[in-house]
């Protein structure tokens, strides 16, 4: 079985498992206080262009709680796509720390700035509007669920319009290098900083066994976080282990590297299927795919390699998800070519 | 500089990492849903002589805070010593979940069936009873902050208390190697596994990367215990690396080697300081030994030796702990040993 | 000026006051444990039929948040239709106490059993339904926000749904009266009794100054309740209130008289305007009449009524509500029929 | 039976009653945006002698949970006596919205400026501060739990102190009428309005059937409350009540001279006591008399005389509890004194 179910099927990037392995007996002390995670630090500082702090979470959900529920204050909720994946897929963990997720419909994964805007007036315009969640924050991921992307011109907009309301701009970046190394991006890292008041640069969709590093841009965000990471069970006590990896991933721009090269493979996958016919779901530049086929090519196709069943469609149709990685084999991509350009939709 | 001042100083022991990089491109679905944990759990039910429920987590705040806000209902708090982690060391975790830890006077960082019993009775002939939290279930560790161990027949005891009274009983087990290798310990794994509902095996403190087992020996609290996982941030994405680490540790008995190990360097370190006219602040059988020095003392052992101060009393005397671990070296204890009889108290 | 924008407008039915003076002298245990309690407790018990938990809580968004608080585990949410109370217009009550509110489409303020069913089946037919919040309880308010009501054979399907399925079903009555006594109405409060698992009888906007009788059926929900009554604030020193308003408005069957009294001005106020070529926004036969009319109109209407703008649709058309009350005049629905006969539609 | 276990056994002052009834018919908006609530706001303000924020609840608990709940951040807890009510008597309600409660041992039932300058100290000072709880704002009743007074000195101490340290400080005044009426009292309501951040003007206990005014001086503090209140259920639709309330209480002056009557009325029972032989528990000089006797005395003062047992102590003897309000009887009082003195301690 070649598999290309998701982006975290394999451990880590061998520079991470080494790097690991050659300072395995350092001695350092705990909670991200040690030189790794300092140099690691410093390195993130450079690529942002930016003094920003800088803090290691083990994991996604962990961060994005971590950081919705130190911005909050009791009476608000934070902004999201209806798709967003705190809205979905965190069994309730913003909720659990108080707060709503207040939905917009998404278009393609992403909201717009017109949205946020929008409803912000709506709610203050209500007669009773201290009988409605107020909104505090604004939640984008970047690439999107879906594997979409904002413009520069979009994200300015949304930055542009949460400065103007006094909200927060917290940008999920779990597969950000898959995103910034995009084709179809015309964004950098420093963009990003300047844009966000907190985001992160997500380690364990790319090249980490674990860990994300939430780059925090605004000092009302940045302070006393500590405190949030430790109430939030997110304080290792060998924090180490994330500065060591992030080093290993930035010191010598392998992070980028294996974003590129992951989204490349994964645009093979997907002019694969343009070509023979078949719709993309969304028009996703970065290292997710989702195609519309039929049940019987799903089973077909499962035979060899394993994706994920996204959807199932009413009239039948299914849309089903293929990832790449570092990890991913260039021969296991040739092998899913060849399988498309045998079975082709039409 | 010698390190004593933690068990988390270095990496993890090499039979860890050897496994991590030997897996590291084997293709496992995430989540903990590997033939990696799968196997862990397996070794783990097979310590315990029980078909229990067995979970991974990433650390203890996160496994203590997980437990707990599984176990009680709104309107319940749980007991625990007031010298307990979760009363004193996690930002107020237990807390931000809605629960009040219910604290009872320790006595060397234990708590007794007696206290429980007496809470509780207490609670109910409260003529306003529901005016206060409602004990909802009991929290120990073991060791406990201080090094100390309960006995069988305290535990027993406090088990047996527990049941009568329908509170689940939670054994904090971040260094429960520790405390089972100890010449002192008159229990097994296996007796623990009998005697509470919920408890861990310390992974982060003993000899892994990271990662805590929890093993859930009651139904009515394993029911149901990935969704809390994944609302407090702990499902993560490569479950495959704890299954993995507790396989490392548990398949050739490396966790209990390495525990009496570094129990054996502790009693060292304890023999010198009483020989030497010491008197140690708890009588610790464990690989933590906190000892009253003066302060004088304590600016020339830390020229050399690292150690975390521990209480600084009204009459000038500290007290300070030293730490062993797997990675602590024998050299090093032979060093700080010749100090201490160099430097005796009197 | 004539009011009608809500059922809250004035104080209480004058029995209630009368009651509360002729007993403010009595001298009664606090927290509702006094004799006027126990009496109303009977007299709720022996409307219902059934020998229920009875408490009396002061306002609707503190009886639902204590309810739901109550019910739910940690990782559980509340199915609700997404105009339901909760989900709306409580400023994030239940998502301050750690749920989130599961929101299904509803059908004129109504959800059906197929949806509630249907939710479940495809919560648990997720592969990763842990990664999502666990439907727990459902919440349906009758008469809903729109005035309108659940047929005998509806509740009835939606009961039979939740307890094969283990939900505990929560009506939200804070206008029960008004249902019950409607014309449209085919079910008794002993069928909600029947039905439900906890409900409420609502005195606010029926007559008392203030006050929720909350009815519990099911035994355990109906445990500890008190405790939950007092975390959330709802524990009322001088209870007594509670329970001699609830006597007043049920010993002589005021309550119902003066449901059936609005209703039927209501109905008067729907009539003209369906004579007089109005649409009505929903079909309400309840004392909450909401109808879609021109801008003009709603300029020249509220020159002498006032009444509340509920909706400004796209096409210029608003939807505004009149309620009526014990306290409404007969004298002003004659006037304000007398404005609509000589206002007509077209 | 006479009774004196508590302030809230009647009903509420003729005047109260009188104007919730000469009111019942008028038409008001409802959630406290009325004419009555304007009016006891400005009566309010006009006795802080400043513009304050006024916001009307219905209960202390509602309104401790809100104050605290709307001023922390995720991370921070309340400093409070061990003996204050938050951290006793309502059911974890401060933990329930994701906060510790900070202890601090009492004297009579009161923390001073020095204790909570060293807890402060003493927090920033521990290297691993941010593993503990953040002090975000201190709580002190007025008078506290035992009947005792703050002096103009240790209440200025407190102010400067939080003041100094960025900490609101919040005084719940449940009982403030018999505070500041009282013969041992240094302060006037100016004083508190002054030297506080946020407090309340209790009703439920002082001539009211419910209700409790918040006064906020601190902008910052003042700011959203109206969410807060809805989000805590504590958004009365018919807020009218409170407001109506508050006049008839303050608009003459009944308020004051009710607390005073008490007063004196607690003083009278304090010294038959104490020229009796009796000693008090605390030197109390408001309506809450704690008086140490025997067994024997509880006994037989409670065949004619309702009192509360507050504490038994280990040598038998007890500490009961007699409390005055504006509804106790000269001639109660009489009686009791005579019993006192037919029954001396020795």
């Amino acid at each position: 079985m070649l598999r290309f179910e998701s982006d975290y099927l394999e451990g880590a990037h061998p520079a991470v498992l080494e790097k690991l392995t050659s300072t395995n007996y350092e001695q350092c002390p705990g909670y991200s206080e040690d030189v790794h995670c300092d140099n690691a630090r410093k390195l993130i500082q450079a690529e942002c262009g930016m003094d920003a702090a800088v803090h290691f979470l083990v994991g996604g959900t962990q961060a994005n709680t971590t950081v919705i529920a130190s911005v909050l204050k009791a009476h608000q909720g934070v902004l999201a796509a209806d798709t967003g994946h705190i809205a979905v897929h965190e069994t309730g963990a913003i909720e659990a720390t108080g707060h709503k997720v207040l939905t917009l419909p998404h278009t393609n994964g992403k909201i717009s700035a017109a949205q946020v805007e929008a409803y912000v007036a709506a709610h203050y315009a209500d007669a009773a509007f201290e009988h409605t969640v107020q909104p505090g924050m604004v939640y984008i991921s970047h690439p999107t669920e879906y594997g979409t992307l904002y413009s520069k011109e979009e994200l300015t907009a949304l930055s542009t319009v949460c400065r103007k309301l006094g909200l927060p701009l917290f940008l999920d970046g779990a597969r950000l290098g898959y995103g910034l190394m995009s084709d179809a991006s015309d964004m950098t890292i420093k963009d990003i900083a300047q844009l966000c008041d907190v985001f992160y640069i997500g380690g364990t969709k790319v090249g980490a066994l674990f860990g994300e590093a939430v780059v925090i841009t605004a000092p009302a965000v940045a302070k006393d976080f500590r405190y949030h990471i430790k109430q939030h069970g997110g304080m290792l006590a060998k924090g180490r282990l994330l500065g060591i990896q992030f080093e290993a991933l930035l010191e010598t721009g392998i992070y980028w590297q294996i974003s590129k090269y992951a989204d490349d493979l994964a645009k093979r996958i997907k002019n694969a299927f343009v070509e023979n016919g078949f719709t993309m779901a969304f028009d996703s530049p970065t290292n997710q795919q989702f195609v519309v086929v039929s049940e019987e090519f799903v089973k077909k196709v499962q035979e060899k390699f394993s994706c994920s069943l996204f959807e199932r469609r009413a009239n039948g149709d299914c849309v089903i998800r293929f990832c790449t990685s570092w990890a991913t084999q260039e021969s296991a991509v040739d092998e899913l070519v060849a399988f498309i350009s045998a079975n082709p939709a039409v």
